[in-house]
């Protein structure tokens, strides 16, 4: 079940993969951690049936895939599940987003004596519940989440069962579920958690409800247990949660529903206010205008460009002009560095018949440091459009993410680069004209009609959770 | 550049792959072949980046992607290209068909004294090139060629060159390509040969024409020469090409362009055509039709399906209905066959809000086995739509192909299973309605406007070339 | 440098190794230290030169070879060195021998909030170390020391240097030396640190001394500096060293030179004495007898019974009478259980011409279990000698070692199981005679003639330190 | 069995290994070869038990270990058995030896139109028997052999059983075997073939007899069938046949049966016969004389040498001077060849205790290029003896092997270099004496006593079979 949810949700990780299994030991009378971690994607790391099927046996699990682009990725002790045999028995951890105080905790938790084994900000946290002066597991995780602060969507595996928590500002999705009882019985109904629900359709699980903005779920024999954090950092009666917006434009899976909507929805919408705020009319009778979306990330979005666009009378066609080739895997060869335009090839290639002399849109979610996007202009231009237009379903990303979305530094963001100026970004990506969705029609076009609270900090810098002085968006994997 | 090319083409094979490269040692004043070939996809074989750059250098190449599904693709002496070095130097040779003579022949060459190394029948078309009594290689192999029967777009590497060949029939496609000379140098020109032009897009090179059916092209230092196959068992004269029509419906690349067209083009059609003879209408205001695709091989056709569909007053959506995972690879473990819609989940999953409540029309190019189909009717079930309305871009698969598509066995054909009844297919899979295009309106669609004399084995059951009596559509594989 | 010694040591420990670097990074003004382990043989773990040659560089470097036959072997988590990074930098630590007050250590560090990643002894040296309250890392690692009871030679790496370290009853060897200076300069000299000095003679080092029982020993750029360690659970003044005698017998390699004499001259003394206590005489003129070794342990050995027979006038002659087969590693497969015999036969094959008809004597360096002996003798039979004799040079071992030698439980003990009953285990062998090697010769014949206070606890039971309550010998491995 | 056969044969041939296995499919009324070869030692090949156990099952077996240090042992192709499927079924070959009418069989062949797969000699056979016009396999076979000319010992896996040949020459051993009835049913005799006896002992076979020279037999449910070889290059009658006494001197293991001898008995003889010849006498009662061995090879004839010294009362001491390290495997990365020294120190250490201020004499079996033997002279002398002679129990090498020993180039045979002048090679070793047996003691020393007919041709340049004027020694691994 854990290998097929991880799999499931393979787009929120490449980098690496692991899986821990609880199993009782009848003759040792004890629980027994299995582990199987890898660098690589789910399939690669977990290739051998034998030991899916025989040694990550037991009664709970949990998984995770790892998400970095930095180097320390290649450091394997930063690989989830982090599993720890502390004065209260085993745990395993998995951890979605980031600590804002990381290298306050670290140094402080050093200076008293701890060793740390990674250079990841998810292991302070198993540091601080293993000097909890708690007796039980809960209450010293419990202890440890209310001295950290941040981002966090967390998966524990205890001895006797699951705790799952969510951050009091609820930054990245989490949401439960439940496994029919097998065979038709009425006992054995097991409970399920994962980042999104796209996990809970392949093993057949049903959504229940998201795990909410602070709160902690404990998930025994007994069944499922709520509590809630009681933070030193944020006022939860005072405060509104601030999930993160770009989840919906862009990293989550369209056929997930995360903070209470379909994802695929909200980005129909999204296509819909950016062809409302930016359409691309013909010219003429003569002027084909072809829109086309770069597969399979923006696909959804493009839909309700087209479908508005329409409705408008804008007489635009949906067509099919790029083609993605989905076996570039890890270990892909690249070209060398001096044909860039080569590397977007291996990637995309053109359907030259439905572009050539059209006026072209594409239709992408977002632009972060612009280089693929160049590229595939580029490419595009030799499939001979007569224009290209090149219409964003986000605002430009302007600042770096705190939270754990892995953007690069503020300087090779294309948009904080060329100042804001648009005009200037449409020339260095070689299109007609560029237009991005503004923030306004962003925000009310994502549920709430413009009333929740969106974590929008890559776009405004309007940061919900400062972090320590100390602390940069890198910080976790720059030790 | 072959590995690109392979990339390109990984579609055509994904079991096993190899590339020889033809390098000049001038001390030792001879061709050396380097070789390396691996069962996995392109990616997989060749990973190491040395090796591709170091050790297969050269200044000649061919590649092969092996397609087969059947036992003996484990034999890894069947991975191609083959190699041989015989009394006139080196030769390695990659075939795309499938020989109808060729139980008759290996007999024949047994008996001579020959030994086979694999159960290939591309082995056949080296032993008689060695067996050949004329000099030169090139008419070694034409007289070779001129022995065998049935569908082959051959690649051979040579001390010297390259040597392409198409059967006369010209089943399988085949095009000339070239590369643009280097860094504004006049000199240096390269050609290149491929099954479909999307391998000459990711490495920059053009399009020049189609091999014919029965040419033979050498390429060496002097440029391309062109020789015609005079053949024993056809009339090259009276008798029209039959180029495989499947390839437009489902086995290129949309972004190729074969036999004179582009494939995209032609799949659009297919999907129009359909829509002509096969709509599905709205039963009033509140009957809400939605069109979806199978990803990603129906997605072109869906497209024109919804275009004619709303060009008749039809008033369909376009959905995306299905989401595809991309990461499901060569080593994923599949879950236990006693739960096969568990299978068929851990490749698609459907977008709920896009499906529920709505009439839902699914557009697939073919129907095979079955299987998958009623796995993925079973699954959008589960998605509570109104009705599920299954639309083929394609008439019934009933026979088996002898020119190289590996469909199954006749009886696990579900368009033979079912004697051609339509409605029991489509209570089978569990739809309210399924439709094919006919025949007529097939090769209507079709370049040619059914004025051309394309192999329609597969579903008509007439063969242009006639298999020798004991040779049936497994054959080279089943030895 | 590193990796030839853990070579010239593999007799120590074939479970896994490892080698840490450590390396100054001028950009970053920093040390990084290098890693690799892995399960298996050296030459297995690091098969890639490149690795050695590139990613393991760095001005100083420790390794360590595991040895272990229990399940937590399979733990890669216990595979030394150790590394950590705690608030005084980084320090690696390679550790031979066992501490005796593991298990009371562990629950106190957990108590107070330590998590542990391994499950070895080892570790609790580290966590000790990062929670003292001196600022130098040397003071910390002394500190450490003070508190842990029990065997350990160790080397720790450390950003600025080198730190070894021997327990003050000097259980396990460790030696000091020196390489020479590389191209004739002055400068440059280099001091290594191993078990044995073979591990000298394959880099070319010089041996200096032997690093004493109580001593702690740091090298870094100023030299060698040299401290004592005040241990409150022995009274260095007052008491002796107790070096293990089982070094002599059986586990140092003959070239090594330990405890201040040559291995080989020991083992040949040994030899001596045993053929002064237990001779085998020719019955007659045509009773020839012939001694052989077990090879390759007991050669030397054998030599030295050989020598002393034959100067007492007995007339024996030295044969080859068994053959090893040195290809049988980790990956051999074993036969089936069934068939012991056929087991020790992939070891070991007579040399079946000088054993018939003759009186067999086989000198053994010590028997535990007694399986391969029995199975050993078994194979001896079917060469058709008149007699087999059996001599040990060492006495029958029936007690556990708690300081680091991996000896079976007690009831596995072929020498306890048979209550020190000779005759009974010379039967349960199939031999005609057994003799052990009395407790006085071998004290007598080890360096010291008996006046030296060797650790005898395997054949006495008399342990200098005795472990903790719960400590059992299996402790550290049975977690 | 097969596999601990090959493990017990290891040292015939280190570089690759293979096993085929003949396995009846009941209900395809047919037999299938069941293949596993690979490059490596047995039990690097053979990994995986489940593969020896389940996917190499079958009625009969043969195994091949290859052993060449030229450069196409890096072409897969050559790993022995071959396999083929030809008109009269399957065959696989394992051939030991050298062809010497390769050059001229393998144009032959080609001309008439035959492809090579490898670049083996053995091949050569295959294709012969192939083209035989005789419908039964065992005499394809003969016809096959009556055609090829120099060594061959060969094992032939046919679908019915086995055939094992030798050449008219017998240069290369090969003996028959039979394995006791299982499980004391009367029924159920196998028969089983190998180069030396050592691989029967493993599986509890027993020596039958010799395969003898010119002798083919045929095994399968009937039991044993002999036929005679009528070959047009030796006439059987008149001529002897010519072993290889290398067999003895370094080749065959010491606890084989070679050309009805033992191999150790021989080896002992060799020792004591070099003792007569070239003894080393002590100059006064201070001058102790040790006398080592190259561990192990040349183990039992340096025994000889000091049974054979004291027997003349020279009063000469056996010592164990070199320790070898047999963890030495294919994968250790060896030092940079600027420390020649370096390298033999990772394979040998001194045991200094036992050779400083000796004279040591130093028994080794033969010496080919001396690079070897140079560096150990240079590690003993670190160990400070007073002087170092060196024995030889072989003379000095001087000719290509042209049947199946794999010496280097003449150039590269010390010698060879040296023009025989002894004077010189011991001055290049930097010994103060050495000698070497000579031809009449070898001959007088091996069985029949100076009768017998041996090849001596890389000491004497005299071949039984004169090569084809294009082939060289080297020529069927150098194409």
């Amino acid at each position: 079940m854990t290998y097929y949810g991880l799999h499931a949700l393979q787009h929120r990780g490449q980098e690496a993969t692991g899986i821990v299994t609880s199993e009782y030991l009848p003759e040792k009378k004890r629980y027994r951690f299995n582990i199987h971690k890898g660098v690589g994607l789910v399939s690669d790391v977990f290739r051998d049936e034998k030991l899916l099927k025989k040694a990550l046996q037991g009664t709970a699990a949990i998984g995770h895939n790892r998400y970095s682009t930095t180097g320390s990725s290649q450091n394997e002790a930063n690989i989830q599940p982090f599993t720890v045999n502390y004065k209260a028995g085993n745990l395993a951890l998995g951890h979605n987003g980031n600590l804002t105080n990381f290298r306050t905790l670290r140094t402080q938790l050093q200076n008293d004596g701890t060793i740390f084994q990674s250079t990841s900000d998810s292991e302070a946290i198993l540091h601080l519940a293993a000097r909890s002066k708690e007796t039980e597991q809960v209450l010293q995780i419990k202890d440890a989440l209310e001295k950290v602060r941040g981002a966090y969507s967390l998966v524990i595996l205890t001895d006797g069962g699951l705790i799952a928590a969510r951050d009091p500002y609820g930054f990245r999705p989490l949401a439960l579920g439940k496994l029919p009882p097998k065979d038709g019985t009425q006992t054995g109904d097991a409970y399920v958690v994962a980042s999104e629900t796209c996990a809970f359709d392949i093993i057949g699980a049903t959504y229940i409800r998201d795990v909410a903005p602070g709160e902690i779920l404990v998930i025994d024999q007994q069944g499922v247990m709520s509590g809630e954090l009681k933070s030193l950092w944020v006022n939860l009666k005072a405060d509104k949660p601030h999930p993160c917006i770009f989840e919906y434009i862009y990293f989550s899976r369209p056929d997930s529903r995360i903070f209470g909507e379909n994802v695929d929805k909200v980005r129909r919408k999204l296509g819909k206010s950016l062809a409302e705020e930016s359409p691309v009319k013909p010219k003429g009778d003569d002027d084909k205008v072809v829109v086309i979306s770069v597969p399979d990330s923006s696909n959804t979005a493009t839909l309700g460009y087209v479908t508005e666009s329409n409705k408008q009378g804008d007489n635009v066609k949906l067509e099919i002009g790029l083609i993605r080739s989905h076996y570039v895997g890890r270990t892909f060869i690249q070209p060398d560095q001096n044909s860039r335009e080569f590397k977007v090839k291996t990637k995309f290639n053109t359907v030259k018949g439905a572009l050539k002399g059209k006026t072209v849109v594409i239709v992408d979610d977002s632009i972060v440091r612009g280089t693929t996007s160049k590229q595939l202009v580029k490419l595009l231009r030799e499939a001979e459009p007569k224009e290209i237009h090149f219409r964003v379903t986000s605002p430009p990303i302007k600042y770096p993410c705190y939270y754990g979305m892995d953007f690069p530094s503020s300087q090779e963001l294309i948009a904080n680069r060329c100042g804001s100026d648009v005009g200037k970004i449409a020339e260095e990506l070689g299109v007609d004209t560029l237009e991005y969705l503004s923030m306004e029609k962003l925000l009310e076009s994502a549920p709430g009609n413009g009333s929740a609270s969106y974590c929008t900090a890559c776009f405004s810098g309007k940061y919900p959770v400062q972090p320590d002085g100390k602390e940069t968006a890198k910080d976790a994997n720059d030790l």
